[in-house]
């Protein structure tokens, strides 16, 4: 499909996210880590016209020269920026402000993207898959958000949810020597897949099924959560700092959990979720096992491409997210989009049941704090031979 | 006026505070000590249900079990509560179910107070004299909300401003001997202001006219917040962490000032507000005078009635919140009201701009910490024979 | 006795204190309130260096210029200083090096105290109060450190500790009328216990005896630590954030606590010891009566000089720490001793076991934040009547 | 050179670490990363004690049981243990008896070191490592505790420094292709260098000399501290929190900077120290090129070894600590020694100054995290072909 009509499609499924929620709802930020849905909507409107209008077209009419300021999410070099924890103190512009917002960018896109050139339509490609990326933090944040509220509300009753896993669990074999990973295809790609490049895998195994409910249901009742021994020592000061004992959005009742939909039962068929890196490394540990590393995951899924690799969870890998070997991130302020995250933080792969469709491939890299959890993020166990 | 007339006004009255307000205006909280302005008019009919209707009336139906905990704000004799600084988070219930939550408890009360018994109206008293301190809150919140926005909305273009003094400054003798102060009248007061009883004053002199604008700004000129002499030792600590050079919304270039008109000229001659305790004690100590007691306070306010002892702004005094002696607090949860905040707060009297009209009195007792600045609190000098 | 016997025998007294401790021992720092028994060797010796020699003795010789930096505790008149919670970071000075700091500024003052001035002496006296105050804060300062320790180390097998009562419990009158309190003899006394004035007590009665440990054992079994109704609402925060169920240094087997001897059995009948305001006004509360004002302790302790007013433990009031009418700092350094702390603590009479010899008087105003509980601060009970 | 030579000579180096210091300096813990030197002598004591006698001599006599708790670091499977912030509270036990402690730990294992099998012999190379690992880390320390005295102590006017780099720079070819790293002789080495396995580098070049100074010195004029394009999210944002501007222990006045000896002059071609990651990740992309991979690193220091690779700077890389493919941690306690650090700390190759003879490998890997700057840290560059 070419982008003149992707990208009215995919503006417009921002917006449809944001249908069963009020102006309310749409303002508030329930912790640093998570923004309001009314801030994802003017953020990514703000990337197309800082990013393709301002810079590409001559006598382009900025919207409200404040929203420099008010939606700059990290750039730099693109000037100051409002604090990230005070996202949820702009009641102004309202919600249908922003709205208006969206709707003058998408005019002058409208206007040019028709007969745009190469460049123009390079960055428009960059800011559609932006706007995707927002759209699953939306949904991540507002789930979070009405978790903080007592009343627990919907979002929606037939929200996206996580599937049971109904095939039988298999252990895939990886075979030691070369492999290539990395994007090669013609097709978009963000900068931190590329260069493809060759790896040294050792012979290892990796799970066709995702952990379950059930599996994780199980490691708690045999005290994971109590023994030092099944963690990091970074993740065992956390838990018990925060004093967890189980996957965020579960109940003490073992029974049910918080999600899209309300409290619900927890079907301990389908993949547990909303686990930290952490909790998925002592998880694996415990099970006699180990994460697989991000080159092994992305082998396994060109190998064996039938096995949940995408669409229900975010997989942690054993891989801290680093340049790949030659990676060089571009100039100017898309600079910044990956390059200068890549310390701290843990490889992901595959996609969620939150993820948009055609945002989902092989060689994408998702990446998060270990302590993280309000994503869709599970894992697969893999083990050495 | 009857109960039953003062009933509708006064409630009304919250509600007309927020027509300047969107939905999204009324769920925002910029910091610990403030509310929602969506949360001052459900907590206050929260009272009215809590404290009034449902031990007093048989058979009245709460409108949602909910809010016995969301609106709580600090009766631990009333059940758990919701977390104070998470009132910002609850987008639901939205504001027009809070509106409704309003009518169904006006409706209640309506029905009742025309034929209602003393108890009844005492307690209905009480919940129309709490609603009106919770409109001032309202809008000092706002305030202050609005401030930390960058584009600084305007409340209202006609919203309560500060008046110029206009009366030459003058000290007025305040001599030795007994007094009489605290509440005797038959009209209403609170817990606080009684027992009514004998002080024993030293002579001393108290000035007729608020601290200005232009006065307070000579201090800063006079390097007032580098000068540690002038300071109580908290003060310094504080004004130090923080990186205080200036009263609560002033902005730097001394010609201008943040209020619920927005970015206004400051008026030299209007009384100096949103002064901390700490400022309003340092300035006094640098003009070679000292902040009143409340006693000397409330008696120079009955012996001179013309001089700006209410209205404009709550004038800090000397004095620690205290109990009176002989003092006891109701029994019950009511008994929560003042009592236990008589401790690391320090008495401001008088009244505000912001105050409704027919809450304010001779024997009033206001209290904060003594860093708080977000209300428009101000100062006037006293000084020993 | 003179002057010139008196500072050899306290400054004598201080280095007493420490003969059970080695350099290791003094050095320590377990919290900001507290300092290193080296430190207040050091700065209370810096405060005749820098108070009483350097200002008076034309070519006295100062014996470290550093120490001006290290051993300034708060007087910000006179310059700089080394950051509180550092000072358990000060290995150097070693603990000879400060004993020689001592000699040296014990030798100055020997020489020019026999034939001092008046002002000198003046001076000297407030040094050795000075000097006596910090005696005591040692003392709590070095039992906090070793409780921190697992080992529980014991500073002295016959250290001070609080006799058991032996007299009957009585409620002393205290009249209503106006009385004098403040100090009016021709001896020392501190800037604010003056001026002295006149106060109108309202009736009242006082307890003859201090709250004991098994009266205060009865408040915990009643699930004192439990009843929100029983405290002030910062002192239940306090409590609750804090996880408190007891008094410092009592052990959760209920029958021993630590002191300066150690783990030893708590004997019922000794009065309370190390309670901060909080849990001193949450008993008061819950035992049906409050505590004294300040005045009403100093007019009692007058009228019923036999009544454990002194040398056990210092007594929780109810009055903040204010100025007296008509108080005036004193000019130059002094002038911050005392007064820039008269906000947000609480006053406390009598004085305690580890009070030196010759350090209590009637009119003495003792003063803490309202947590505060490492000294030995207990309670007697007043009321209304 | 036997163990039982090796024992009494390694043992005997850490009390000479300590000869210049007093009881009171060995005493100080000046942050929580840090240790005092006491316990530095008392924990590897604890470890020989803990983890070689009383498991495997019958009839050990334990020196004090309460030094289990007090001395135990890291090792949950050890039981409970003191809290790290706390350890500089511990003027019990007395350096002696610390000493002590020591001689009788030594008695035990002369007496069995000669005649012991082969796990005997096994687990005490193991504790000679460690105690070669706290005796940098006692350096360390206590160069950070003086630095936090303002008096700024010399340790030794003889102590470790860095030497100038006296030869010119040149980059080393690394060439594509699959290369050996891992530990594969049969000297000792901690488990995380193994298992030995293959791994694909893309070609690139390391430099044949370390940052220096005057290196880094340029950075800093260039406005390295003050240009976000520099920098990794994560480390502008500390920088920024803690206000940097130049490598830990330099002085304002560029031309000192604080050392084991005291404040001294800076040597321009001596190696740029006191680095954390970030700065030194910083410095690299500033200069155009990257840090190396601990690979590369590995690689390079095999195939040129005459180049400054040791017993200078430990030189970051660019890896995150992991473990290697086929990686297993021990059973037993000794599985805490390293792998449950395997997240968020980047790995250092090399060696530096403070390094004790012997304990510097091509294989070695040392960790801390990216903030880290206490230790003798610095880099070399690497850059793509």
């Amino acid at each position: 499909m070419h982008l003149a009509e992707r990208y009215p499609a995919i503006r417009a499924y921002s917006q449809a996210l944001i249908a069963p929620l009020s102006a309310e709802d749409c303002a508030i930020q329930s912790m640093d880590d998570a923004s309001p849905a009314k801030w994802h909507l003017a953020h990514t409107t703000w990337f197309f016209e800082t990013v393709v209008l301002k810079p590409l077209i001559d006598g382009y009419r900025v919207f409200n020269p404040a929203y420099a300021y008010l939606f700059n999410s990290y750039y730099n070099s693109l000037g100051p920026r409002h604090a990230r924890p005070q996202r949820g103190l702009l009641s102004r512009p309202h919600l249908d402000e922003v709205l208006s917002y969206r709707a003058h960018v998408d005019a002058a896109m409208d206007q040019y993207l028709a007969n745009a050139d190469e460049e123009f339509l390079r960055l428009t490609e960059i800011g559609l898959n932006h706007e995707q990326q927002h759209q699953e933090l939306l949904l991540t944040d507002i789930q979070h958000a009405f978790y903080c509220n007592p009343l627990h509300p919907v979002y929606a009753a037939d929200a996206a949810q996580l599937a049971a896993n109904a095939r039988a669990p298999a252990w895939l074999p990886l075979e030691s020597g070369l492999h290539s990973v990395g994007h090669t295809a013609s097709s978009f790609c963000y900068d931190n897949e590329t260069p493809a490049h060759q790896v040294w895998l050792h012979g290892s195994e990796i799970a066709s099924t995702l952990v379950s409910n059930s599996d994780f249901q199980a490691f708690i009742e045999d005290g994971g959560y109590r023994d030092a021994t099944c963690w990091l020592a970074d993740g065992w000061d956390w838990i018990r700092a925060e004093g967890l004992q189980q996957p965020l959005y579960w109940h003490d009742d073992a029974a049910t959990a918080f999600s899209l939909r309300g409290d619900q039962p927890r079907d301990p068929h389908a993949p547990a979720a909303h686990l930290s890196f952490y909790e998925a490394d002592a998880y694996a540990r415990w099970a006699g096992a180990r994460l697989p590393s991000e080159r092994e995951w992305e082998v396994a899924a060109t190998l064996f491409p039938q096995h949940d690799w995408f669409g229900q969870v975010w997989q942690w890998t054993s891989s801290p997210y680093q340049p790949y070997p030659g990676y060089r991130p571009p100039q100017g302020p898309l600079g910044e989009y990956n390059a200068k995250f890549m310390c701290n933080q843990m490889v992901l792969r595959g996609s969620s049941a939150y993820t948009p469709d055609g945002h989902s491939r092989t060689t994408y890299r998702n990446f998060f704090h270990p302590h993280c959890r309000w994503q869709l993020s599970g894992l697969r166990l893999a083990r050495d031979l």
